[in-house]
């Protein structure tokens, strides 16, 4: 088979890997019906993560399983199944305390840029949806793999809640559906931080309430102004630098909620400023397989529909312009199809 | 009158002060029947808070109060008051939300190691107690003004529960009562993290169900060691520097607690690795204002008796030797009677 390999900043190609096969009893190996590219792929597209050889791609995928290993219990060839980029056994302390991402066994995904995908851990790691999905809902359905999850963490590990103030920085894939997680859990009001017109406006379909175009110490004095010189009760980074973290501690009220799901990328935090901010901060990698069920019944019952973050739509090999339309922004975050 | 102030590194000097008066409509000016030293007076003492100027010191106090400013309504001279180290309105939002050291018009107490006290705000500041207290009681309430109430918010932040792991990493006078709040919290394990044994003994006494006596990465390793490799539920940190707050991060679980109170000095703590951890993360200035109320109660009804951590009984003109013996680790907390 074909899939995506990066070589060099900006250097994403589609080419020969070794056919994935079941390694391990506890494997599943799944055709991949969708995959897609990672606003988190464009940090080694952008040659902020360093790439020391070549590199195959890819953590977001769902599709039908093939073939299983000897020990796999919960899901059989046929299945339309939806996985974690992280693979976890869902049966240790942390897994079992919601931290899937943390699980004892965790086992990056990382070649799903690719038509056929090895997952280890497979009766951990997926969720079968009730049946094999519609091409409609492939893409609603592909979020729930990271991206959506990711959001959806953002506003839990915030705690947002009924009646509350909400400010999400960044207006990435990520960012968006943590405004729709944030509409969902039902806040009041939803500030998306934004200074893209598309943006704004999927940020608004997805239940923002405003749009705040202003960054940094400015982003933060209009937010200020907006909630009475008070501050948000949870502020949602969605981005992972220094600027974004600094600007949402900076928002949210004494005792308000910060949370962070982009891997900060050269975040360093002062104690005695974090001290007197009195916020409590939670994020890291967001364990997406705690919110997979109930994410699969939103999606299949049709409360939410994600999948508007595909605004590009290519077929897999042409992988490297999704790379491309992303790193321009000429796209929000680009679906792929064998 | 006379009062401690600091000259230099270990220079605490009882000298002549101008007395205090009701100096806004808002103040209220009380006789101390005690004060004392509080671990954070030795970041002065110890020349790691710089010392510009001859400076007033002293931030916790009750007694009994002499005299109101016109709109003054809460409190009356006569009353038996204690007051937190930061005065508050307790109307602002950040006063409603519960955190008074973060008020509107907070202002710090900074001259409470006299006889006399002038209190700004007085009517958010300070709470009368039902009745003027036994000598007995003395120690127990003074304790509210300021190092119970942080191991309260110490507990509190780090979301102590009835069946919880606990560590505290500190056996400070704010360490010893984090224990004590753990206990009342319902905490099933306390962990002590200690390597003196009259502290040891005063933990166990408080509720310590296990002392460690390991620390930084060896403290690490043992609370794994403790918690079947999975770390605790709820860190307090009650320390402040770089070594204390990672080992607390450190032994937290994913999903666990930690909590810090002790103003951070020199504390940087690394995005990434925090990311990871995926613990949360509360502190601050204790708003032991919240918990006045509550406090007063449990000591008025005999139900805790925090005023065990004063080691060391002196009268107020002997200040300086409350700082030495502090400094010197011979007590662990000096109380001061005029």
């Amino acid at each position: 088979m074909r899939g995506a390999v990066i070589y060099d900043k900006g250097d994403v190609r589609f080419e020969k890997r070794p056919e994935p096969k079941v390694e391990k009893p506890t494997d599943a190996v799944i055709r991949m019906s969708a995959t897609c590219v990672c606003g988190s792929d464009l940090w080694s597209y952008r040659g902020l993560n360093p790439i020391e050889k070549p590199t195959p791609m890819g953590h977001e995928y769902c599709g039908i399983v093939e073939e299983v290993g000897s020990e796999v219990k919960s899901v059989k060839p046929g299945q339309f199944v939806i996985g974690s980029f992280f693979a976890s056994d869902n049966t240790c302390p942390a897994c079992r305390a919601g931290y899937q991402t943390s699980c004892d066994q965790f086992e990056p995904i990382s070649t799903a840029q690719a038509p056929r995908l090895r997952v280890p851990l497979a009766d951990g790691t997926l969720v079968a949806t009730p049946g094999v999905p519609s091409d409609e809902m492939l893409p609603s359905l592909l979020t729930l793999s990271d991206v959506m999850g990711t959001g959806w963490f953002a506003a839990d590990a915030a705690e947002v809640k009924p009646g509350k103030t909400v400010v999400v920085v960044g207006d990435g894939a990520v960012g968006l559906l943590a405004v729709l997680s944030a509409r969902q859990m039902g806040a009041e009001r939803i500030i998306a931080m934004s200074r893209h017109e598309p943006r704004q406006r999927l940020a608004k379909e997805f239940g923002a309430t405003e749009i705040v175009t202003e960054r940094g110490d400015e982003g933060v004095a209009r937010i200020r102004k907006l909630t009475d010189g008070i501050g948000a009760d949870s502020v949602l980074e969605c981005v992972g630098t220094q600027e974004s973290m600094m600007q949402a501690i900076r928002s949210a009220r004494a005792g308000g909620h910060v949370s962070y799901v982009g891997v900060p990328h050269g975040v360093q935090l002062d104690g005695k400023e974090l001290f007197f901010s009195h916020v409590r901060l939670h994020g890291g990698p967001a364990p997406v397989r705690r919110f997979l069920p109930q994410l699969i019944d939103l999606v299949w019952n049709g409360t939410i529909d994600p999948g508007k973050v595909f605004d590009l739509h290519l077929p897999l090999d042409q992988v490297a312009e999704g790379y491309r339309a992303m790193h321009e922004r000429r796209a929000i975050k680009a679906f792929l199809q064998p």
